[in-house]
């Protein structure tokens, strides 16, 4: 599928540019992009590089520069989804890309964890997961797991002292459409805060199979239904 | 230097082992190892492959089998930190390997992202860091960051709500040598919880040269004298 194509191609370009190429200045902030969030000079390369080889396929809707071109399909990015972390080093940062019809429903979902090349796509039939270097790809199996996912948990310590009485234990990785892509394999994914379109449309696709609850300001995901019931309940009579 | 390849090829080996030919056995966990964790299949694999690279050079002190062999000098070694991360398919798992001499000095710390192919190694002289698959190394430059990482949030609710009151981002990505091993990039590491030797000898050795300090149950580095003496006198006080 040439979209898809176009998504990878973009994403190695984003990895290599990454991986060998930033300079002091990308990690300069200036302005507010249309997101809510400061703007970096990574961010805005990585937009200007998906906008390069998207915006002959609809209208694109970004985090950093808003709306731009025309079409009847819309494609909903977070050209960098984690800044922060890349800022910072740590290696979890990534892109997020959604290809949405003229009925609002998502076509495909791309989502690249660029600290270690793995990229995640689905289409309405199919779901897999491979690394950028290899474009060897499997299909994405759902998995037990011992540890969940808390994205805003440094925000939420009732919460996290609710998980506690619970025993289960999460990470708090910091790049939310990321954590979405990981939803198959982990035992929770939890997001408490304000939700923007360009972060979660491509990530909440991908987990549309498991349990899930969507609100304005909660996502809440688990493969485990007892897991996602005792939750649910808590985090709605919050 | 010998020993510095030897933990290279070891890490190869085990990164070449989880990328390519985990099977669900090495998923199954059995007894309780030396450091008092369940140890699964894929723990004793990593650690028998560091035994066989490593016991010419001292005494190996290891999370799982304990003590082997004899010799003036000790390898203290992690063969999977993050475990529960690998057994989730959640990418922040690794190792951590410290040569110690005759005076309990360390020599050598070699720490290692099996996730994405990083690779940290300092000696008394020299910290670099880079990857497995290149062994192209650059040497470790503390940075500016925005966001620090906190180990055990998930049990420490107290701490994670004066995070917040502080106005300090945190993630909890769950690998304590990681964790110590990204100290230079990251605004501060905090780990509150049981200390074992196994865990932290070759991070602690390797954020030496920032604002440090460590007692039996906390760990607190901070490139930011400002961010370390406020952390300090809540983390003590509490």
């Amino acid at each position: 599928m040439k979209f898809i194509d176009a998504v990878i191609k973009a994403n190695l370009e984003i990895y290599t540019l990454i991986n060998s190429g930033l300079k002091a200045s990308h990690f300069e902030f200036f302005g507010v992009g249309a997101g809510g969030d400061k703007s970096s000079r990574i961010d805005i390369e990585a937009e200007e590089i998906f906008i390069k080889h998207l915006s002959s396929f609809g209208q694109i809707l970004s985090e950093e520069i808003g709306v731009i071109g025309e079409g009847k399909q819309k494609i909903v990015i977070d050209p960098i989804d984690g800044s922060e972390n890349l800022l910072s080093n740590f290696p979890y940062y990534g892109t997020s890309v959604a290809l949405v019809n003229e009925k609002d429903e998502v076509e495909v979902g791309v989502i690249c964890n660029l600290a270690n090349g793995e990229i995640f796509i689905k289409t309405k039939d199919d779901f897999k997961k491979g690394f950028l270097n290899t474009l060897k790809f499997n299909p994405v199996v759902t998995k037990k797991a011992r540890v969940g996912l808390f994205e805003r948990s440094y925000s939420n310590a009732k919460i996290v002292s609710k998980l506690a009485s619970l025993k289960l234990k999460f990470r708090s990785p910091g790049a939310l459409a990321l954590s979405l892509a990981y939803a198959n394999s982990v035992n929770f994914v939890i997001f408490f805060g304000k939700i923007r379109s360009f972060d979660v449309k491509a990530g909440i696709f991908m987990s549309e199979n498991l349990n899930n609850f969507i609100s304005d300001d909660l996502i809440l995901i688990s493969q485990n239904r007892e897991i996602f019931d005792n939750l649910k309940e808590f985090l709605l009579k919050r």
